[in-house]
């Protein structure tokens, strides 16, 4: 015990800043488990098995861990947005590829996620506009993307853009409140379920609904 | 302020027990403005203008204050349910007069919803069972309705039920974390979006998007 705690006090910033995804996967996890109101930099040291003093060669507060770690998880879903910018199709073509990358994230991500949407507002206010600035650039992009659709009719016109994203985000978040990894579902049955309902959703035609059933292909 | 003092600890647990919608709307107000894990019985006890000794004529910890909160919210959507239950219609009819209502409700009780969401994790085992058991009712009965669905072909027989249900809940308890009540959009335009996305995502035929476009009327 005497030699561990010999050998991990001496870790360097630079030797603890290397383990910088284990720091924060254990961060994502104590916080998850105790509520990050009650957890302690002390907890996440220990879960680590590490130094308090080791760590706080590389965050200041237990706020600084949280803030790292929402923006893993925008260094992440950023580069979700980098592929889809760059895949060539049709704006439905590009918002299923978006819902289903960023649905298959999520559920690869529960506890980061649940800790990111849960915490969030617990950041000061200058960090939380920064993962909120984060977020807006992927509605505005989505937003952009039903817009298109709704020009090229892909999309149901009837309804304002920024309402439809709002409930493409829903189905495409909420998953992290009801998904059990060891539940009926595997994950890619789970994908293929949120993208068909965000596409249909997307799409209306409700005057199909109204004459009384599904129109046949 | 002491004849006001002396007028509150007065208060009867009859008298105080008849001022309950008025307790639970401050306690919400107040878990939601100060977070519940920092919020006390004072602080709530300070916001009605009571004596923290009166409160606790009524309750007995903050958890019991909370646990009553969100029993009240499923009174309240309980009403929601019966409601619907006595709508004749199809299912698909059925299931769009529970969307409407649903997030009707949520839209007028933003901040009641959002500790909902944020704290229940926060009720002792027992009490977070038995929320858990009356939100199971409401996607049961749900689940019933889009299966039905799918038997008339009003709904996507393609994805599991279960799947699409929580699709349906990701829309309609969404609002809560976008919706701002001084933004561009009346809560009308809201549910009528929600509404709409819900049952084209629910009607699938994805098959028409494939062939490239919305199918005319």
């Amino acid at each position: 015990m005497a030699n561990e705690r010999r050998g991990t006090v001496t870790e360097t910033p630079r030797k603890v800043r290397k383990r910088e995804p284990e720091v924060l996967d254990t961060a994502a996890r104590v916080f998850h488990e105790r509520g990050y109101a009650d957890a302690t930099i002390q907890d996440v040291a220990d879960a680590l098995g590490m130094l308090k003093g080791s760590l706080y060669y590389y965050i200041d507060s237990k706020e600084d861990l949280l803030f790292r770690l929402l923006e893993q998880v925008h260094d992440e879903v950023d580069e979700i947005l980098t592929k889809v910018m760059d895949h060539e199709g049709s704006p439905i073509e590009v918002i299923a590829l978006y819902a289903r990358l960023l649905a298959g994230y999520h559920l690869s991500n529960l506890v980061k996620i649940t800790v990111y949407y849960h915490d969030v507002d617990q950041l000061s206010d200058q960090r939380r506009r920064l993962i909120y600035s984060r977020r807006r650039v992927h509605e505005e992009y989505v937003t952009g993307l039903i817009e298109a659709a709704q020009r090229d009719g892909t999309a149901d016109p009837s309804q304002p853009a920024r309402l439809l994203v709002s409930c493409v985000f829903g189905v495409l978040v909420w998953v992290y409140r009801w998904y059990r990894p060891r539940g009926q579902f595997r994950p890619e049955a789970v994908v293929d379920a949120c993208v068909a309902f965000v596409l249909s959703g997307l799409r209306g035609d409700l005057a199909a609904l109204d004459s009384g059933g599904v129109t046949p292909p």
